[in-house]
């Protein structure tokens, strides 16, 4: 439970950066080289490796050497954990929705039954 | 674009700490004081401040005073939006999944075909 917690910190702490949420969209499409991935970004390599660090440190990315090329895939777990949070998230957010509405409705009908047993005001005035 | 993406990064570096994950958990059940969110946290309450004020950054929670009560509420756009940019690459992973999957059905079906023209090995020796 401790490791699966801290491995959120590290997964939303890697997706707080658009270069690195850039990187995990491409690899989504699939693999490809460091060269590849850094081409859009107007940065130097030591920087943009830092970022591609943080992913594998987080467990989105992995990487392997072949030559003198390495290549990155995505690690689809770690993004599905945190996938797995929000619907969590949104179960509890929307179960008390449900509730409230649920709620609401008791009233209206409590409300139209209490009309109901009441003479209407013409009833009153017809019998006065 | 640019304000949607930088939302995108508060609120993952918002979603990033436990205590601030636990506290959304608990307003995604309902409003609460800031009382009785910082409850169940061995935290002074200036640090506990902060971490309401990274969340209302980040556009996940907004609060109001009230005499000496702070009320704490979801705002769940930002829960959504980032919900949906999880569910935005999950689509193009699974895409390539897909793809991939025709891919193979292609190579099977054409294998199979190849093998079906061909004579098969005990044809053949009844042949020579």
């Amino acid at each position: 439970m401790a490791n699966k917690l801290s491995q959120l910190d590290q997964v939303f702490a890697a997706l707080a950066d658009p270069t690195r949420r850039a990187i995990v969209m491409r690899l989504c499409a699939g693999e490809a080289s460091v060269g590849e991935l850094a081409d859009p970004f107007a940065m130097a390599l030591p920087s943009f490796m830092k970022h591609i660090h943080v992913l594998e440190t987080s467990g989105l990315v992995q990487s392997e050497k072949s030559g003198r090329v390495r290549t990155c895939r995505l690690s689809p777990d770690a993004l599905l954990g945190a996938e797995d949070w929000f619907q969590q998230q949104r179960a509890i957010w929307e179960a008390r929705l449900d509730r409230f509405e649920a709620y609401v409705m008791k009233l209206k009908k409590e409300k139209e039954q209490a009309a109901a047993k009441r003479p209407s005001r013409t009833a009153r005035k017809k019998g006065s």
